[in-house]
């Protein structure tokens, strides 16, 4: 896909190539020119600078939950809008050397959370094997490949094809549910399309959170459901939150159009990140 | 204080003694006798078992936002009671050796949070001067007395009274307003004092999260304050929430009571933490 400037467009995600995120800039568009950066802060400055058209950074997991460092920098550090969702399934991989021999390995490298979310295959397949932290599920296949132990990675296919490692087994995690929703960042969100998410934020300054019930009145008395709520600190003390809502419809279909103005009325800071069509789940 | 045995009560937290934790556990009860635990997992299955009479973790950090860990153990893996809630303010102490002398200092040690929290006056303080991570505020506090280098270390004041080194300066945090809420976890909860809070969680399996609205509107209509509200994945899949709602009042009261049962006819699963004294805020 070309970007505004009939360019190819150019996407930036938490690197190193290989990873679930590339993955999804992938998704999102084969044709793009893939940027890797080392944090997320930097991937949205880098739209907000002209760097990139766009960036795809993880927003909620279906078994940790939400990437509060996401959530931050569309909170606190960017002016940038939501423009699509991305849902990724996590399917690691059992990767070894090109040559090697899946029953003689004696050391597993992967992030942390991956090993854990492949406990049970691996007490099971490689028991009392000794397992080494990677910094991310692509650096571990490196972390295999320049091992002085035989050893295996879990990783994404996506990287042993990257690092001309073997794919021995798909899909070792012990949940099959589990799935990594991602944003696309761009300078403008989406036009309508007829099926499409909001997403907002608002806090009630020195209110009580009390006042959300009629906040979340202004979408049901109008038949607009709630997909989501969030709540994150305002970071000046306990018991003050920033809530995150996200709402089915388009910022531009009349009856959002209302509520939205009605809730901007009723709070003290009020943003919208963006309108953005919405990811059709065909999970269960 | 004693215990129902009428023995020194047995108080599980996070360890290594030292922590912000073990302090949050000396505020709830300083005659107790201090169980440290290797995770919040362990330090509440040691109440569920009879080792430790209560166990105190984080839930809450005014910068950071919930402790999801806690969530989790609450939600998934415990049947324990919310008894207590208590707050600590986080003042990070820079802290050397008894005979150091701060000007001459090569490295500086502590927990990634804690150095990330006192970043403006570590430039100020010691502009160039290379950062090491600890695995704990308590154990940056060891670090620093066994390095080759002429180390300080950023740690709670506790931590250098333990370890026998000196506090230089206190409350180098770069943000005042950081407060960490931890709860007290039993086998029952709080007697009702006239001042209360109550935590309970639940979801709307299959449904949508757009009945939300309807199960607020029950502490609304009863002139119930909302004080805060989180969501949890369900581990199911994406767009499923187990939301923790904290209200203001005792379970036992009778609106309160009236309001949970009317809840609970509406959602799916459904399940009280406890009712608790209220903390009340000296922070503006």
């Amino acid at each position: 896909m070309k970007g505004k400037s009939g360019m190819t467009k150019r996407l930036a995600y938490l690197g190193p190539p290989g990873t679930y995120s590339e993955q999804a800039a992938l998704a999102h568009d084969a044709e793009a020119e893939l940027l890797p950066f080392p944090s997320f802060a930097s991937a949205a400055a880098a739209v907000d600078s002209g760097g990139a058209d766009q960036a795809v950074l993880p927003i909620e997991n279906s078994l940790e939950g939400a990437v509060t460092d996401t959530l931050d920098v569309l909170i606190h550090q960017s002016h940038l809008f939501i423009r699509n969702e991305i849902v990724v399934p996590i399917h690691h991989c059992l990767v070894i050397e090109a040559d090697a021999d899946a029953d003689q390995i004696e050391v597993i490298y992967s992030h942390p959370q991956s090993l854990a979310q492949c406990r049970r295959f691996l007490e099971k397949r490689f028991p009392g094997i000794g397992q080494v932290a990677s910094l991310s599920n692509s650096a571990a296949v490196e972390d295999m490949q320049k091992s002085t132990l035989r050893a295996a990675a879990i990783a994404p296919e996506r990287a042993a094809e990257i690092y001309g490692a073997r794919v021995v087994e798909r899909g070792v995690q012990d949940d099959p549910n589990n799935l990594t929703r991602f944003v696309v960042l761009a300078t403008s969100d989406h036009p309508r399309t007829g099926a499409d998410k909001t997403s907002i934020c608002f806090d009630f300054g020195d209110d009580a959170p009390g006042i959300l019930h009629a906040v979340l009145g202004e979408f049901s008395s109008r038949g607009i459901n709630l997909s989501k709520i969030e709540s994150r600190p305002t970071r000046r003390t306990l018991g003050r939150y920033i809530f995150l809502v996200d709402v089915e419809g388009h910022r531009e279909d009349p009856l959002m159009a209302e509520a939205l103005a009605s809730v901007e009325a009723q709070v003290s800071t009020f943003k919208v990140f963006g309108s953005y069509p919405m990811h059709v789940s065909s999970a269960v």
